[in-house]
Order: structure tokens, then C-alpha cells, then sequence
């Protein structure tokens, strides 16, 4: 496949394993060691980019498209213009929880489809159309479905994406509206994501890109934009401790990239006291949380269970460099079970205004949980990324919410059921 | 109730029927003739705005804090900060349809809870602040319910929204997961809005803001902000053909509105050939549409049916402004029965990536039709509104679409499935 072209300030793709280096095309682990291949950059033409440039640009992602390695081109790219979500103060919910330092939602269900998703998809699809691919593809637990469908349709390319049979009906129907081709697998996610790696070396697939497989270093660079666009709407700071939720880990560990890569290129001051990551899962997918509570370096693959079916891969690509992040900024990572995410979701939505699907009440469940244990210091500026949305996951707290009153369309009635 | 501030270029309120005036207080009907009241505005104050301090403001509605009654003051707004959503160009639609003049969907799905009725409760309820009131309500068809609570819930001010029982669960979860009161009628739209029409004028409702009743002259302005962003993002120019959904009505005389503004002010240049303006409604709820094909003012009262809920209401308070507009910008108005308006979502879903709940399905089924019919022209220049998300409506297409294939997790069982 060709090579990306030069308007990229990305140089090649690096192993973040053994740093061999690679040519930028179609190709997500090392020849050498397997290790994953992650994008490296012309640092000089990064340290090009002004606040002022970025600030000029469009409300969304591509106002850091100096800082992606693809999509610098408005006309070719293949993206529904995610990004520049509400950075929301949540003076509410840091009252609840004692939080006193400042505590801000940084709400991606504001994204077209719904999740941050967009805005990896945007980027890898971006970078596939440079690259010749003539089909649009992923393996999926529900969010990058529906984004690679809608992007998709939008371009008027075909698409082909691969998810666990058991979704949500949110995720399902979201995907299969756009009138691509879904697949359902019956098996887990790291089910589907090991066929995905098979499929995409048959001759059938040679012309699909799979965002999250063969282009998938592209795809990672696009969580950068979460970090770079938190930093911007403070002012152009670093806040001093984030909550993220974690499947791959990969969202994670990027946020923190474009932490470092801010303050790298002069973008941002260094915080004197750095910054410190968090970590949330699921209880009934935790293998990262577990590891670091079992302080070490092995993660160990699960069978996932439980609600928060978009975190659910037992099986994390980033998770060594989720730790890695985690570890050296001082963090921690917690997880919570379905209980506590269906009260993270409710407890999010009545003080911020945020419906959060299950990834959001994850999040929100281990924030309460690291303010408990001490491990988050409720006197620093603190940011919770919400990922996705309430409507995707109605069923979670379906049973747990309704109509508080029920009476006939009489003021009689009305004051009967106690309303006057 | 005092009367709201002076940094709001809105001088009175005046009837729509005989123009009696009045002050900026929580007040909807003409004293005289029970006519709607309606904002009026301080016409030199408005001719102050330029496009410089509108493109200076931030992303969202209150860029044109200065075209609209209230919310001036950013620190006393109640707000989810909706707007500036994205204008979609749809050229795949376009060629479907045979439109040569240029497509765009404004996508309204994208605002904080995912219709367009973010706009008008952010402005009603900052008008509702200013006035004093301590508690907030609406009678909705969902979208609004959804709104204000989530509104409520930011601001941390206690909510009761009054819905018709038979709502969608997208909708009931969507509302009562922000945690206020959520009183579900058993009756239809119509028996919801009588209801709260009485109940305003208690003792006990004395404290209580509906959106849609008491403060209604306030919440409709919000709806004009729709249109000044349609013609700020085309450039400051204002499109030759809009294509608008309407249960109330209310919405679709207020972009007409907020052109006429842009023009009054100088804002805009007025178009050599005008604009013209055309509503959308269900088979199951058109009493607006079936007014102007029988050719009469009057509007004949109907119990709606069909699936796009939110457009039902049967008994519309803005219709005969709404056949107003469109007949003197030489419109049309459609219905779309519900197999129309099922195929509506999923053409508009497949085309250009934008998923939009039943509602959208009218709007889009309805421009279809206008174009068949020749009413619109479609070698002029078309915007189509999507004023609400299909994730609260998924069970309109739940059984239309699904996965494609459905096979194990072996390249074995991908291959006999015919996916290689
Ligand atoms: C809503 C949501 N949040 C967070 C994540 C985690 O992403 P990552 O795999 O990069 O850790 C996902 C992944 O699917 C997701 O859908
Ligand atoms: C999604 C959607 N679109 C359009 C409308 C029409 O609004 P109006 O009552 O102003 O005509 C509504 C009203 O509830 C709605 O929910
Ligand atoms: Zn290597
Ligand atoms: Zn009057």
C-alpha cells in the first residue's frame, strides 16, 4: 500500500516495543518483535504550531491537524468533524464528593455519533482514504461500529464492521442504519478482534482498512485530540489529575501523550507538580485495574461480563502502556461493578445534566472510589472523561428510573396524587 | 413577578393578534383578545450587533446573546450551552433526489440532549431565573422533558415535566435519569398542555417556570437561533428553500422570524428572490398541512397517531403563523405516513451519516415528496432541519434494519456466510 504523504508532520510509525522504525503505511506491528507501531513526528514541524493557529482553526478535531498525521487536507478527509465537546464545571458533583480543587466533565457524547469514537475514526480514515483502501471496516464493542458506519456513509464508501452478537440495541441499530454490512459474531469482543486480524490478510480484505487493525496506529492518534482539546479550554494548562475509562487502554495512554507532547512543543508550561492518570474498568473486566492492584506487570486476559459492554475486551492491546502511564504519573486505577455503574450513571446525570451511557458510570463510579481511598486528591483540579452516551445504554438504568407520578389530565387528579 | 432586566434588548411583549403591549413578565396571553403574546424588541439595540462580535462569541446560541431576550449576562444563565450544531452538506442526498441547487441538513441532534429544544429551554429558563421563578416545568411530546430536566439538573433547581405516558423509553429514561419529578398523564399531548395550563395558575405552581406556558414568548425566540446560524454558516446568506418540522408550529414561524430579523438589522443582504419556506408533519397528527391543502385558516383539531411522537399535537398553538409563513414565502407543507417516515430515517441515516429520531424521518420523507411533486425547486439552494437524535427513537427502525450476516468467530465460518 502507498505511503502517507508529505503534508503529514508525522515521519513514520516507531515500535513501541523495540523502536524499529517503519515506513507510514498500512502496518500495526513490528516485523522484529510483534510489538504495536505507534506514530512518530518531525518534532521540528510540531514545534511549528502556534496556540494562535489552533485557535483560528475549526470547532473540532482538525484545528490539531498540525499535531495528527493525517486529514491536513479539508477536502480529503473522511470524517463527520468531530471534537471541541463541552468541557463542563461539575460544581455539583465535586460538592457531593468533597471535591474541592475544581472538577471538570470533559463530555465526548457530544460527538456526532455519540462516543470519542469519532474521533479516532476520523483520523484513521483520514489516513486509509491516503492510502488507497477502497473499505472502511472494524472490530468493535459498539461505539467504533456505529462511528465507522456513519463515517462511512457520509463518504459514500462501503463499510464492513465486526461486533460481538450481544450488544446493546442501541449499538446495533446505530450501526445497521447507516446500511452498511454489520456483522455479528457470536463470541466475545477479543473473539471478533482475532478474526478482524485474520480477516485483513486474505486477498478479499486487501483493499479494507480495519481502523483499529491495520491502520490502527493512525486510529490511536486520534484520542490525542481529547487531551490537546481539555488543555486548550483550560487555558492552555494541564489539569492536575484525569479519570479515564480503559478497554484497550489505549485512550488512556494517548491522553497522557498529547499531555507530554503539549509541553514538549512549547504548546504548554510544564506543570510543576506534573500530572497525575487515572484509571477506571469495570469489575467484570478488569484486567489492567488488576494487575497494577496486583502490582504487576502481567495482565492477565478475562472473559468479560457485565453492563459496560464498550469497555469489555479481556484482552487489552495497550495495557502495558496504560500501566506504564498510570505508574509514572503517581496514578491509580480502580473498577466497579454493575451496581455502581448504574449509580455512577444516575449520580453523573443529577448534578452535571450529563446522561452518560455505561462507560460514563464507570468513570464516574471509580472517581467516587478513588476520593474514598484517598488515592485522588480532592484538593487538585481534577477532569472525568464522559466517552459515550445515556441513549446507547437506556437499559441499564431502565428499571432504576421513570415517571415519579402517574395520574389522569385533571387538576383533581393532580392534587390526589399529591402534585398540588 | 418582577419584570426582567435591561441588558436584554427586548423591550415588551405584544399580542400577535391585536398588538396590545405589555412588560417583559411571565406572561403568554393578551389580556384583550387571549391572543399569543410575543417578544418585541428594542430595533436600534439590534441593529448594534455586528457579524464581528457574533463571530467572536463563543460556540453556541449565545453568540447572539444580543438578539435575544435574555441571557445577556453569562454568569446568571441557565444553560447546557446548545448550538452552532453542524450544517451538513448532503451530496449523496442530493443526487438521490436530483437536487442540483445544494443540500444541507442542519443537524440538530448534536446539542447537549439531542434536539433542538436545548435552544429554547436555555432561553426560557435564563429568562425564568432572571424573573424569579424557583422551580421549572414544561408540558412535552419528550424532547422538551428531556431538556429541561437536564437543565434543571446543571443548575441544581428542582424539576416536574408532564409527559403523555405512552412516550418512548428513549424518552421517559432520558428524562427521569436527571433525577426531578416526571409525572406521566394518561391522555394525549393535548390533555398534558391543558393540564399545565391550569396548574400554572395555582398557589402551588406560583413558583414554577413551564417553559412552554407562562414564560412561552421567551422560550420561542430560541428557536430563531436556529436560523441565524443556518445563515451565519452559509456565509451570512440566507438559503433560497428550508424545509421544517412542525407539531406546535412555533419553530418553524421562528426561523422564518429570524430571517426577517437578519435582513431588518442589516446583518444579512435580503435575497433578490426571498426565501421560501416549507413545514413537515406526520400522516397521523397534520392539522397545519391539512389546513393549507383544503385552502382554509381554519385549523381542525385531531387525536394524533403514528410514531413520530414528537410531533404530536393536535391542537397547535402556532399553527396559523405557520401557514402564515409559508403562505406568504409561497411554501408548501407534507405529511409522511409511518412507513414514510421509517424510510425517511434510514435515507437520511445512509446518505449522510446523520441518524435523526422520527421527526427527522417526517422532515426527510416530506422533502422527498416536495421535490416529487415539483413544489420545491431543486435547482435552488435547500436546507433540511433534523431537530432530534434517533437513539431516542430506535424502535422506529428496530426492525427494519439489523446485522447483516451473523457467523461464528473462524475465517471457516466468515467464508461459508460469503463474507470472503
Ligand atoms: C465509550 C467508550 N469509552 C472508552 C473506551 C475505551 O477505549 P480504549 O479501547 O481506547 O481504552 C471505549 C472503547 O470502546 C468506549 O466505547
Ligand atoms: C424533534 C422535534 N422537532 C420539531 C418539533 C416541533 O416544534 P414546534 O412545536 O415548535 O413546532 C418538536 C416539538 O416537540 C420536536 O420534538
Ligand atoms: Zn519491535
Ligand atoms: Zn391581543
Amino acid at each position: 500500500m502507498t505511503v502517507l504523504g508529505t503534508a503529514s508532520p508525522a515521519r513514520n510509525l516507531v515500535c513501541r516495543a523495540c523502536g524499529a522504525t517503519y515506513p507510514l503505511a498500512a502496518q500495526h506491528a513490528c516485523f522484529e518483535c510483534f510489538g504495536p507501531l505507534e506514530v512518530a513526528y518531525d518534532i521540528e514541524a510540531l514545534k511549528q504550531v502556534t496556540r494562535e493557529q489552533i485557535e483560528a482553526g475549526p470547532n473540532n478535531i482538525w484545528r490539531y491537524a498540525g499535531l495528527l498525521p493525517a486529514g491536513q487536507d479539508e477536502a480529503a478527509r473522511v470524517t463527520l468533524n468531530p471534537g471541541l465537546t463541552p468541557l463542563v464545571r461539575a460544581d455539583l458533583l465535586a460538592a457531593e464528593l468533597g471535591i474541592t480543587g475544581g472538577l471538570w466533565i470533559k463530555d465526548d457524547s457530544a460527538n456526532p455519533t455519540h462516543s470519542f469514537k469519532d474521533r479516532v475514526v476520523s483520523v484513521a480514515l483520514s489516513a486509509a482514504k491516503a492510502l488507497g483502501f477502497q473499505r472502511y471496516a472494524c472490530a468493535s464493542t459498539g461505539n467504533l461500529a456505529n462511528s465507522v458506519a456513519a463515517h462511512a456513509a457520509r463518504a459514500g464508501v462501503p463499510s464492513v464492521v465486526f461486533v460481538p452478537h450481544d450488544l446493546e440495541p442501541g449499538k446495533i441499530v446505530t450501526t445497521a442504519v447507516y446500511g452498511g454490512d454489520l456483522v455479528a459474531i457470536e463470541g466475545s469482543y477479543d473473539d471478533v478482534n482475532r478474526l478482524c486480524s485474520e480477516l485483513v490478510e486474505t486477498d478479499e480484505f486487501e483493499d479494507t482498512a480495519f481502523v483499529n487493525v491495520n491502520v490502527r496506529p493512525f486510529y490511536a492518534e486520534g484520542s490525542k485530540t481529547l487531551g490537546y482539546e481539555v488543555a486548550e479550554q483550560l487555558g492552555w494548562r494541564i489539569p492536575a489529575q484525569v479519570v479515564i475509562p480503559m478497554a484497550s487502554g489505549e485512550l488512556l495512554t494517548k491522553i497522557d501523550k498529547a499531555f507530554e507532547e503539549l509541553v514538549e512543543i512549547g504548546l504548554v508550561e510544564a506543570p510543576a507538580e506534573g500530572w497525575t492518570v487515572f484509571g477506571a474498568q469495570s469489575a467484570g473486566c478488569n484486567p489492567i485495574a488488576l494487575a497494577l492492584h496486583n502490582d504487576t506487570d502481567e495482565i492477565q486476559p478475562q472473559k468479560p461480563t457485565g453492563i459496560a459492554k464498550s469497555l469489555n475486551i479481556g484482552d487489552p492491546a495497550a495495557g502495558p502502556y496504560a500501566l506504564e502511564s498510570v505508574r509514572r504519573t503517581g496514578g491509580w486505577m480502580e473498577y466497579a461493578d454493575d451496581e455502581e455503574i448504574r449509580a455512577g450513571i444516575q449520580l453523573l446525570a443529577r448534578t452535571t445534566g450529563v446522561f452518560a451511557e455505561t462507560a460514563g458510570g464507570v468513570t464516574t463510579a471509580c472517581l467516587v472510589k478513588l476520593v474514598k481511598t484517598g488515592r485522588l486528591d480532592p484538593a487538585k483540579e481534577t477532569v472525568v472523561f464522559n466517552t459515550g452516551e445515556g441513549l446507547k445504554t437506556i437499559d441499564a438504568v431502565a428499571e432504576q428510573v421513570g415517571p415519579t407520578y402517574r395520574v389522569k389530565p385533571s387538576l383533581k387528579a393532580a392534587k390526589e396524587a399529591g402534585l398540588l
